[in-house]
């Protein structure tokens, strides 16, 4: 699209949706806001209040990101009950609709340096490398980004979180039979999300005879205070995290760096050295030499997926 | 490039390579030979022999396919030690290397019909949707086929079959523990595969106290005879077959179809009624509903990574 042409962007969250406008490729973040869900009846009366708000600007193209399932150009968030389509913006051109971490993987190589915090340090791929973004926020979620020969890039969805918690020791599998007990399912989700933090502290205290439930930020909070089961917790979902994290880097091979996103994520982040993420990432028999091949990095912008549906228009 | 121009075609397999020609986009099946790779000192050696018995053919291009990793166009047969690249193939105007299964993924869309087995039927996917091949034989890869909005498609490479095996169940987790054993790493590749089937039957056998090992020709046959260890081997084979490629499903999104492909998935395929292939590939709780949407066939056509050579340099 023209460089000087406006776009509406949005980023419908779990809980909270972003919207906010981009000139060309550039976010224009003293346009963001932020809106509630709940206090709105569907996608469309958000637009309609961030357009009030900003006062009715022209757009000539819209793209919105949103935490769940895409097909065929349209997504349905699950727990709002909001279906969005290409209708959902009204007056625009053209729209688009991305799951979130298709957002994020258009954000990369737009991410400020600054944004990004480096965990495992490598041999930076070339433009010809694939990368890999791994959300861990409300749910769980990946993205790969493969370039193409014409220097565009394809960004599949997936449903990764959904995929088998993989299970190594004894301990793990009494941890997936623990978390089965909420769908009768142990996927990754169960454990690696906001929710599957709750189940692994639930988790961790019911092996000691007790039952106990925690909101993950009060877990977070106690490992900060040096409260043991806290602790324990995070050392469990920092660990299982930099497994599932090494599986996903030999499925997609991003020799361009794996990149870890989501609220769950960037808490997570400051105990990975503690807990051994590197140890665990690279854990792959003969093939840890092909795992120090993969940076590993912290996506710390609040705004990466708005910042790659910009990046999305202005690419197509 | 031109529709009537010779390409020199080549799949490197663990114990063969076979080589032929295809006249633009078509491989040409009379001219096919096989080598036995231990009586070549390296692939530039085949690749004179099959020159001299073919007549010295002029060739325009060259794509080889190759049973392990490629990185940036050049690749290394562990087992042969034989390195693979651009220079490998003398006298042709460009080539191509290619790991066997991206070759596969190249090749979908130009497989006879009547080389396809459908395992699981489903509702068939747009041109725009994903396709993932799986591919089990001497090794355990995968090839996820996206397409490109210009008609083209990505096929990048993957190391999928070195991800951990995931257990759900104790018995999962003692195999886990037998075939560590061997590398002191449970990877996926340890039980799908010729190897791992040899290893499945060896871990069953040592659950009923006994020392036991057989060569997979062997215990195929024992099954197909009837004999109940080689049988529970093959049953167990089977499910966890079955929950990889679910798992791997749900990574790539495949709408257009998942495609087990190599001689074990092969010679698994008849069973995957008889052992629960379907019930256990849909078995991810909550998201059953979307698995129904994934079909799976298996490719029965022996020369599925020479059509793919062909097919990649046709369509770049």
């Amino acid at each position: 699209m023209p460089a000087d042409e406006i776009a509406l962007v949005a980023d419908i969250g779990g809980t909270n949706t972003r919207v906010g406008l981009a000139r060309g490729p550039k976010l224009l973040p003293e346009t963001i806001r932020r809106f509630r869900n709940a206090e709105f009846a569907d996608f469309e009366a958000v637009v309609a209040a961030y357009r009030e708000a900003e006062g009715d600007p022209a757009c000539a193209a819209a793209c919105v990101a949103i935490a769940g399932p895409v097909r065929d150009g349209a997504g349905t968030l699950t727990n709002l009950n909001w279906t969005v389509d290409g209708a959902s913006v009204a007056r625009v051109e053209r729209t688009a609709v991305l799951n979130d971490l298709q957002a994020q993987g258009h954000a990369l190589g737009r991410i400020a340096p600054e944004n990004l915090r480096e965990v495992i340090g490598g041999v930076p791929g070339t433009e010809q490398s694939a990368r890999l973004v791994i959300g861990v926020g409300t749910g769980f979620n990946t993205a790969p980004v493969y370039p193409t020969p014409g220097g565009g890039r394809v960004v599949p969805p997936a449903e990764a979180g959904h995929a088998t918690l993989p299970a190594r020791i004894e301990a793990d599998l009494r941890l997936l039979t623990f978390v089965s007990q909420n769908h009768g399912y142990p996927d990754i989700e169960e454990a690696l999300s906001g929710r599957g933090l709750e189940n692994i502290y639930a988790w961790i205290a019911s092996e000691a005879g007790k039952d106990a439930r925690l909101p993950s930020a009060e877990i977070i909070a106690g490992a900060e205070a040096g409260e043991a089961l806290s602790r324990r917790t995070l050392e469990v979902f920092v660990r299982l995290l930099a497994r599932v994290a090494g599986d996903l880097a030999l499925n997609a091979m991003p020799f361009g760096g794996v990149y870890v996103s989501g609220g769950m994520g960037r808490a997570m982040a400051p105990w990975f050295d503690q807990f051994g993420f590197a140890d665990e990432f690279r854990a792959k028999g003969r093939f840890s030499g092909l795992m120090d091949q993969f940076p590993v990095f912290v996506i710390e912008d609040d705004y990466a997926a708005l910042i790659g549906c910009a990046a999305f228009l202005d690419r197509s």
